[in-house]
């Protein structure tokens, strides 16, 4: 029986099981496609049969899917989760959805005996890559506790807010201005384009400025190439902003500049974007 | 006779004149409220009657005003630059304007056998006075040779861009998405406030992100307190805002997200924010 | 035995009813806060303990109800529709509502051998007075033959769209046209105000143009005299847009002016509007 | 000499021209591609060599340009409207442009002893055949009432608001309006086709509301066909976009819905429907 568990091996799963996998520790894992699993067994992973298998062998399973729809479902459908639970077995999903799903996942596990913990990650395929992560963790404290080894080896550094749904809302927060300031910086980049100033010339003064940030580093030269290859989806990332003026929609904030913004992935989603990097927004922009 | 002349003296102006003094250089001054020459006599500076007289007796003079009205009538005006301008004089406008202005200020000085050099700088107060500001010139290039002992004194770095206005241009892009990212900054500390998040756990994570930058980092802390003291008034970010949208709309480029953060400046000023820093805009937002 | 039940007694509910005895008919009618069904009663209405005994005892049941979870809440609660529900019984749900929702309530009726039409109307307080909504329908067809004696006393127009969830899809059209507007003409309104043109002087001449239309003419001068008396409360056309939005989202549709109008709703609501007329939005925008 | 001089003859001028002829007036005319006025000296207008003769030699000339800089290229350019006022002589401007155009033109005017209306029309090519125009008049007043026969053959109603700029202002609030209704009626459009609704179907349940209007019945059936000839060039909906944002940044009001609008207008610009009727702004939020 291995310590961890890990379900959805995507983009994100990939690089977080290899982390733990090299810093030693035994892990079994899971994906509907069974084939993605392929190259983490090749490095030492086991591989079971369902979710509820894996989650029924562990000590802690982890789950990263790509939305609440998803999240819902491989706790509940059959073979899932809620099946593998009981007494003593944990369940930590760092995907990132919204406070409705959390809660009926988190009350569902809690009436079966099980711990729960909501984790999503801040970061995306490069941090996750480098164990580089910043979870936002809200649930079970002691379960907090337990997984600190396995969140240090996948992670940078991890915040603990005691209300259930606040790990959610944490990261949808930080999504939200993380998209909007995609767009204001790809709004910057077509306007100076179009007025005849070079996209680089653009780069290297925003590099010396107050605003320079590592997203803009990274991303502002393959943007200015055309290198959309995805670190965070579109879809993803539009997903995220949704989720987010949802809730802003539920508490009375108004967030024109967010709305905005939203509307820019939902037409570059329109425009054949949703699987190339969220910096694909660009495209529909400044065509 | 001094090597520098130096018109307008506001926030900027003080901080840039304090660094040339410091480094040995002789600044004539002229403010069109002479009282706030003071502290710069006191360190030094001359203090010239008008703004032509500075200009006729200095090799090379900078002009520093709030906006594009501003800065034509410091040219245009009885008394103005234009008046001080011969063969041998030079003008750098270190001030925020559109490209037209920029044109009919260089156009003048041309003709009466000046030279003359835009260059508009990003960053505010605080790079003023660390001597880091970033100047983007355009115009006469052997002005920009000529000034490059003094733009080093105020500035970390300089660039030349051949064709006049493009400096105009580089810098509203810049501001453009400096003011749109305060907003998304804005709107996300916001709904974490309202949802029941810390504003400080918001920073906090944010530091750890791709998105981490030097302007969150300065003033996220001062607006989680509730302090604007103006490092850069919002009412000029509005007026860059409106610049750089003006700029979008005479090249066709839609710029959806940079005018929802317009308005929200806009609704500030209204509000009574335009004498306190730009990041006030969050009072409006989050009221 | 009526021939129709009544669910939901608000300011639609009671205009509706009244026009159903008016004339001649008979109606059961039932509200959650009973009191609200006194009126009704005056006027000859029977009165039922819970919907599911309205249901069960009338041929055709109409519920209106404010949103999509007050549609569900009133179907699936203890003593709701679907408990009356059985063969030869049918329900009308005239409010607006999500496809979603309508899709559940339409699948659970009929799996009990019910009939289900859903038909949201077009129209607020006047119109529903004055007998002359229009019902946007869709479901079983049957139903809506059977249903059109009704439909023509409280209506002055019906539409029959063959796939359940359409009737929801236009409502939702046609309230997100209406809500836009409303901002637009509002925003009018206010920028005229700020230059000092009154109001009604933009009022009259609006009255003379191309998009001169019976709101303007309605809610114009009660906006211009501060009268917000609700005809249809501002949290239900932020409902209404939101419900839009969310329809916009699922299809890729790019909704940049509707989501402008949904966030001045919102913030209205937290100026505390929620209940006045929608038209209250132009408090938020002039203030 | 004719008693009523007319200049610039485009879609607008053309219809106003025709009726004025038709009423029994003498018009001379005038415009700068001198072809454009055949079809009327064939009705019987009279043609002027330049702008300044028809002014010379009329008791009072209108001016129909499609914007600012055209209106003032128009009074102030060799030849102009300004070289033929002199005492006696009247001008009225029936542009639409901003206030600081309206009134440098109304100072030069003045000066040479002239007398100047501003007149900004609203409505289009149709009302313009009709003779059924709004005029929206500020300046001198005697001549506002010694052109009312000609207002009255070109319209059905004209206002006078005694501060010049103020007709100007009027005509941009209405336009504003306008052109934010155009873009949500465009949205609404868009997203029932996304859903699988019938645009003709919407356009028949618009009809029977609150906010059926005669431009969504004029243009929607067009729009539904594809059909956009220019009844009201889209470059010029977006001109006054332009104008009425502007003033609304001079006053501190916010416009957030408008400004969502008059980027959708950039965006048809950039997708080639400037000279298209401004309805096809369709095109580019479905597209």
């Amino acid at each position: 029986m291995s310590k961890y568990g890990f379900l959805g091996i995507g983009i994100m799963g990939q690089a977080m099981v290899t982390n733990l996998l090299k810093a030693g520790h035994e892990v079994t894992v899971w994906n509907r496609t069974a084939e993605r699993c392929n190259l983490l067994v090749d490095l030492g992973a086991k591989q079971g049969k369902t979710a509820a298998e894996v989650v029924a062998q562990c000590e802690i399973t982890f789950g990263m899917v790509s939305d609440p729809a998803a999240a819902s479902a491989l706790c509940f459908s059959e073979g899932g989760v809620l099946e593998g639970i009981s007494t003593g077995r944990s369940y930590i999903d760092v995907s990132t959805v919204d406070v409705e799903t959390s809660c009926s996942i988190h009350n569902a596990i809690k009436k079966k005996g099980g711990r729960f913990l909501e984790a999503p990650v801040s970061g995306s395929k490069k941090p996750a890559e480098d164990g580089a992560l910043v979870f936002l963790c809200s649930g079970d404290e002691s379960l907090y506790n337990d997984a600190e080894e396995a969140l240090n080896v996948m992670g940078k550094r991890s915040f603990y807010f005691p209300q259930i749904g606040q790990g959610a809302q944490m990261k949808l927060v930080i999504n939200m201005i993380m998209g909007t300031m995609m767009t204001a910086f790809a709004e910057g980049l077509s306007l100076g384009d179009k007025v005849g100033l070079e996209k680089n010339d653009i780069l290297e003064i925003l590099a010396q400025g107050a605003i320079n940030n590592p997203m803009f580093q990274l991303k502002g030269s393959l943007m200015a190439e055309g290198n959309f290859a995805p670190a965070f989806p579109l879809k993803h990332m539009q997903k995220d902003m949704r989720l987010a003026l949802s809730l802003g929609d539920s508490c009375n904030q108004a967030l024109h500049t967010s709305s905005a913004a939203n509307n820019a992935y939902i037409r570059a989603k329109k425009d054949g974007c949703s699987d190339e990097d969220f910096s694909a927004v660009i495209k529909s922009i400044e065509q």
